[in-house]
């Protein structure tokens, strides 16, 4: 993990080699089991790291934030940003190799490694442009379409997760989605 | 107009004088009337400013994505960091005096003023928190609970805006919003 990385660092804002020693030294190696809760609701996150950030309403239904894979960046962004208790939870979908950075060394980063504040800025920018578009495709588009959609610009989301997580994340029943997946036109 | 943004810069990120008067020669100043439209459907946005960003369905139906009011950025965020058509209009609520800036210039000014992307990453933040904040909003609470937030956190949306808007912006009917403005509890 330090390496795929120590690879984007490399590819990305010119850090010299000195700079890349200094944002590595900042993570952690955290390896975990599947479906391994890494923040309860309550608890402040103090992370970031690649997972599945969710809720769960009283009445005990989920409700999916986002997936973060490989190469991306995850937290309960309010949690994380204003360091108050969160009501999302995070868990791991697979057992992983986890990288992560505490909210004092990352805010001590951006301060002093120049490029790290624009590598955050452009994840920051991809990530609000997709939960808005995530957002905006419940109300303007039906299950299908969506389907498609993801099928086109996440293709990982439904050939690497549970259906279950496909389908809370799609807000459809699974047999919705059983029927989706085996439709020829997709 | 120039005056708040000189002053909030002033604020801001230690910005010397020479950079002040680099970043606000990148913004023109723009009077509009009141309900004047600034972006249509399918046209890509070029600028930031101070506006509602709204999206109008197939049957008619509006959903506003977010206001942006003094001091603060607005712009079809999608359309803008992609630069590609806009599925969201923007108008200004009231008569307004905007500043703007295009995104060429902003690009640059991210890329040689230093402390620019700061302020940027900042307002950024803010922007995908409250978004993430008002999004669920809507799944864990009702109606008095999300006005009482709203009431709590940006009291003007609630003073300055017309009912109409208040009511769409919020999910519910004008009735049901004016019941709430009348309950003498909040």
């Amino acid at each position: 993990m330090f390496k795929l990385l120590e690879n984007k660092l490399k590819s990305e804002n010119g850090f010299n080699a000195s700079q890349i020693e200094e944002l590595l030294s900042c993570f952690q190696s955290l390896t975990t089991e599947k479906h391994q809760i890494l923040l309860h609701k309550g608890e402040t996150a103090r992370h970031l790291g690649c997972l599945r950030v969710f809720c769960i309403q009283p009445d005990g239904k989920e409700s999916t934030r986002f997936f973060a894979f490989e190469g991306r960046f995850g937290t309960a962004f309010p949690s994380f940003i204003l360091q108050q208790p969160s009501v999302a939870l995070i868990d791991t979908v697979d057992k992983s190799e986890l990288l992560r950075i505490n909210y004092h060394d990352f805010q001590t980063l951006l301060a002093t490694v120049p490029g790290w504040e624009t590598l955050y800025r452009k994840e920051l920018e991809r990530d609000y442009v997709e939960s808005i578009l995530r957002i905006e495709s419940f109300v303007t588009m039906n299950a299908a379409e969506r389907y498609q959609r993801i099928l086109q610009h996440e293709p990982h989301l439904i050939h690497r997760l549970p259906n279950r997580i496909v389908a809370i994340y799609m807000g459809i029943s699974q047999e919705t989605l059983s029927r989706l997946k085996s439709d020829r036109r997709f």
